[in-house]
């Protein structure tokens, strides 16, 4: 790992500090190196706020000396526009930076490197597509919301090993351990929206709140009918944040986009909702938790859909493999 | 890692070189090391063949020098009885080997020690329990055997992340990939004998020999009734190494510890056998191979079991993690 690449992922890891507040902007982190010394951090909190650059910069000590032998690390391209604050490449300008590393440059073609031609005209060194990928996966969310209007979903199903998310009653407390679980509480602490059947709402009546709450509160999506008048999600304090639908999973979807700027939906079941998106290859990204049990042919399958032959099977591909508390967390792609 | 950890371990993948070809004797590897170098390498072939110590030892190119600085490691407690072959504690001291380095001593409560001491006896230098859980793990099966008279069980299932071993006309080609099928044909090598349920045999006519062979034909066990009279495990020119039962799958397991030497089974399923060795905890190991796929829910469960209420659950315990191919391996124990 390069020096560069080192503190561009001290960045990315900044920027994240931000998933789940900045929609419609994206997460955003950076870094202030002064001879390989780390002299300021920050991240676009929210939108409407501070962003990375202006975070970061601000958040910089009373030093006497200049800052031409100083380089920042910025996660994406540093904005040149009049947005709802004033363009970042001035305010590097301003404070003289010598150098700007970058991990991924505008999405927008309007604006694409727009902002580093600035910075190199005016004499500021210049390094693009550091730690790249890293830095575009962070952003997918963002990317598929700007590109095609609709938001990111990720899939979380909890099961067995034999496929089973709860058993034929409908008991799912707890599939998965302690850990596992504390893991889904970050995962909606990053979303825009949360979502799940309405049998889901049945058997469980969850909150869907992330515990413990930072202070945001997704969106609520309860996709089908016939749920109790007094779930919570219907009755708490945060009632006016749940939306109950039924219809085409991609019409609802694009709804959440366009209505309430939702960038990146958790969709968590159960196996009838997941089978629906999955059908219509709406899912952007799976995460499976498995735990080390099994539970037998009548529990409740996490992917709910009957047929059941070798033709009709959905091809996914694995892209990491952890061990979480007792269980394990398989993150997937499907396969176009 | 030690110096001695190195080439005890080295001496571990020598013996696995003979699992599955010495019941009813344990896998044993040897290399001897003069100055960190090592000058031979020998195992177990065969039961009834030179032990590891003699097969390595016999290897030794001619040299000049004493073996008074030599260190012989040997992954299990070096013999001293007269049996097939004389005892490798008389070579050992007869070519003056200066230290000899031990795994796990002698499993027969009636030997334990007993060689180390008759080496220690005669000046040599013995050091015992290097690498002890890696090299108890290699013998697990033979140690399952003397102490129980039972083989151990190594269950393999391969599903798709719903659960699924094949579709709902039994078409389980290919649910995993390429590589994971090759591990599996490296499992039957190391076993003696292959287990199947009927439904297995009647689905797919497996040879359940493994492919490519290396001369040794496992047994071949078929549980249940009304299989064709013309399938391969019955027609084939090893049809005599194949036994179809019925019954308490604890008096066939029995049944071939004792007559058979088998010292270790691979049940390659279906869901149905599966549960029943599960139910009654049969099954020392699981070896769940995990394709990137979802089936539907009228596949074939990988856990052929109706019921399905929390209650009802069977706990394992997550061994390893291990991506094969496009596909995962997850290996468990059962908690007892």
């Amino acid at each position: 790992m390069t020096v560069d690449e080192k503190h561009m992922m001290r960045a990315i890891e900044l920027a994240k500090l931000g998933e789940g507040m900045t929609r419609p902007n994206p997460p955003v982190g950076a870094v202030l190196v002064l001879e390989d010394y780390i002299v300021a951090e920050g991240w676009h909190h929210k939108a409407g706020e501070d962003h990375a650059e202006r975070d970061c910069l601000g958040k910089l000590p009373p030093i006497a000396t200049s800052l031409k032998n100083a380089t920042l690390y910025v996660t994406l391209e540093p904005c040149s526009t009049h947005g709802r604050t004033p363009p970042c490449t001035d305010l590097i300008l301003e404070k003289g930076i010598g150098r700007v590393v970058v991990s991924v440059v505008d999405l927008n073609p309007a604006h694409a490197g727009r902002g580093l031609e600035i910075l190199k005209e005016a004499g500021v060194e210049v390094v693009s597509g550091v730690c790249e990928a890293e830095g575009r996966e962070l952003i997918a969310p963002f990317e598929k919301f700007i590109t095609t209007g609709m938001p990111y979903v990720t899939l979380k199903l909890a099961s067995t090993l034999d496929g089973k998310i709860a058993d034929r009653n409908g008991d799912s407390k707890w599939i998965t351990g302690a850990e596992a679980r504390e893991r889904v509480q970050e995962m909606r602490l990053r979303a825009d929206a949360v979502m799940v059947g309405a049998g889901t709402v049945r058997a469980d009546d969850p909150s869907l709140l992330p515990r413990p709450s930072n202070g945001r509160k997704p969106w609520r999506i309860v996709v089908g009918k016939n749920i109790p008048a007094g779930s919570k999600v219907l009755t708490d304090e945060d009632a006016e944040q749940t939306l109950v639908r039924e219809g085409s999973l991609s019409v609802i979807l694009k709804e959440l986009a366009e209505k309430h700027d939702v960038m990146h939906v958790l969709c968590e079941g159960g196996g009838q909702l997941a089978a629906g998106l999955i059908e219509v290859g709406l899912v952007d990204e799976f995460a499976f938790f498995i735990a080390p049990k099994l539970m037998g042919a009548d529990g409740l399958p996490n992917f709910g859909k009957t047929g059941g032959l070798i033709s009709d099977v959905k091809n996914l591909k694995f892209q990491s493999l952890e061990q979480v508390g007792n269980d394990i967390l398989i993150k997937a792609k499907q396969e176009k």
